[in-house]
């Protein structure tokens, strides 16, 4: 593994808020998106968290993203809306139409929103995790930057396309679903790159279609596959759940679908057209209540793990785990020992610090 | 490929009915049930179809399924409700509970629907093609019989709880995800084990847990992996998705969840315990004037599929398909050609034909 330093979630979460906002977020605002990237990096998925806000910072400085964006709500119907993100942050736009599928359903039992004109919104998992505070069933999927290739194409179509969704216990923590639809997570194969090593087959193709387990052949000109990698394997079908969250978050709403997407950083390839607004999100909630009891659904859940837990074990493992359980797990040692930062993303912070003026002790 | 005969469509239906009618099921629903054997069949998802008529004559004649179920809504909001199908057939109680979910859509946005004490219900596909014709997005998904291991897992704790969802074009067909979240179709096992041929790595472990591509070591008491099959390819996605199928199931409704769900076939092993009624579904249905101009996003889908059909091919294909074209030329080729049948299911068939005295011309 390559050398981390630990720094203080508080830490990283004050500089990420006064950064925010230099660059003219409002302050509730600012500490809703530090909130969204400390989630991330709490939870282990670095990849998403204070290692993207010099992307957020170049974004902002340059106006590609509004910092006070007017978020709009452009058609609703009792259970479902679609908002307009105003082109700010997904970071803000993202917590604010969350809440709206969160009220929807505590007003007739579900809430489904789809987002466009938005950016890129941090991890699925949080906006899930704010659903269960207010105990619901959260929902949450985004597309993102063209980097997947369906099944049997040669080139990048679609996002790494997440979806979450959670489910609350009464006792046990929630069951929390957080995925990427595409077989690997795209900082995998950075990391492969950086160290010089290969990377599995099935999880990229290079710029010719053809399979490859060399990390700079997909990432120079290549593309990811999607879940299930092949044909035999159910290629088709994590093609096929790139293609739902595609479409609920950005034909639904009106944003930029699939090879579209306009790209998350600056040095990131320009779509050759634009068949809508932003990215685009799908948010959804729904009231347990409006099913069955809730503590009876809670205790059915927190039943369903033990009983998982309990699952004979494969050889050479512990067993299977329950969705979340690494997740939470990271949580628990990094709120109390810190986020472990690679040099690179120090650097980043630093040289974000040199550009505000806004200190940041690197040791 | 095993050899096979073919059958008009419309004789299957034919027979069917009848074959429903004479265990007590009521003309109306029997013809929904065959209606829906017949989607599976005209849409080349042979396991669903009348292949297992036999298995619905056998349960129905033992009284192990209600031919006349009462079907009650047990508790609802606006969108939501949670029915009980009074241990009927999933072909009936499906579409019952399925247009719950379309009529709350149609009046408030969005419907969602779970449903418990119902059997299987066919092909998770047809509901969502219900769906499209009241121009609505239509989800659907239900679990089943134990087959699948957890990531990690020695033992069937899952069934292959496929997921579906569906949206309308407006000149071009729509695009159907219908898609069982296993690494691989049960059926393609059982076939495998009939011409005695290895499986792909990645589909199954045996009793040990152990990966093995010997259809007999899956089939003789070990499990199906999930999409993704192992770790590194995103075997816990797969793993996720079936939990999460299960859970909106079974778990939101009252139904018996995960290992506990009872058999489909007489053949199987009853759960050591129950943990609710029957199995269970979950369908769902969006109005799209809720979010979107429905003329507006049938344009942008017809465009989603002409851009995605355009993708450069992979090496050795003719490039991706839009989800559910293999679906759809089956359908027009066996609604013109017929069905092909294999002969164990024409002799079940004329077995069931023997047993109850309906007519069955077998050639």
């Amino acid at each position: 593994m390559p050398e981390t330093t630990l720094f203080p979630a508080g830490q990283l979460f004050e500089f990420s808020v006064r950064v925010f906002e230099h660059l003219g977020v409002p302050g509730g605002d600012a500490r809703t998106a530090a909130t969204v990237l400390q989630a991330a990096d709490l939870r282990g998925i670095d990849s998403h968290g204070v290692a993207r806000l010099h992307t957020y910072f170049d974004m902002l400085q340059l106006g590609r993203i509004d910092p006070k964006p007017k978020v709009t709500i452009v058609r609703e119907s009792p259970s479902t809306a679609t908002v307009d993100g105003g082109n700010g942050l997904g970071l803000v736009v993202g917590p604010r139409a969350n809440a709206i599928a969160m009220d929807k359903a505590l007003a007739v039992g579900s809430g489904w929103v789809s987002v466009r004109n938005t950016n890129h919104y941090g991890i699925a998992g949080y906006y899930v995790l704010e659903a269960l505070k207010r105990d619901l069933i959260g929902w949450s999927m985004t597309n993102a930057t063209k980097s997947v290739t369906p099944l049997w194409g040669a080139e990048r179509m679609l996002g790494t396309n997440p979806m979450a969704i959670a489910f609350p216990g009464l006792e046990e923590p929630p069951i929390v679903i957080d995925m990427a639809t595409s077989a690997a997570a795209y900082g995998k194969i950075e990391i492969a790159r950086r160290v010089g090593k290969p990377i599995p087959a099935g999880w990229a193709i290079d710029r010719n279609g053809a399979p490859t387990t060399d990390p700079n052949a997909m990432i120079d000109g290549g593309a990811q596959l999607p879940l299930g990698s092949e044909r035999e394997m159910g290629g088709h079908k994590g093609y096929g759940l790139a293609s739902m969250v595609d479409i609920l978050s950005c034909v639904l709403s009106g944003a930029n679908w699939g090879p579209f997407a306009p790209p998350f950083a600056l040095r990131q390839e320009i779509p050759e057209r634009s068949v809508g607004k932003g990215i685009g999100h799908f948010f959804g909630a729904m009231e347990i209540d409006g099913f069955i009891d809730k503590d009876e659904f809670k205790k059915q859940i927190d039943e369903w793990i033990h009983v998982f837990r309990k699952t004979k074990a494969a050889p050479g493992t512990n067993g299977p785990l329950i969705p979340g359980d690494p997740e939470r797990e990271a949580e628990a040692i990094r709120s109390k020992e810190g986020i472990p930062l690679l040099k690179p993303v120090v650097d980043d912070l630093l040289d974000i610090s040199a550009k505000t003026g806004i200190p940041f002790a690197a040791s």
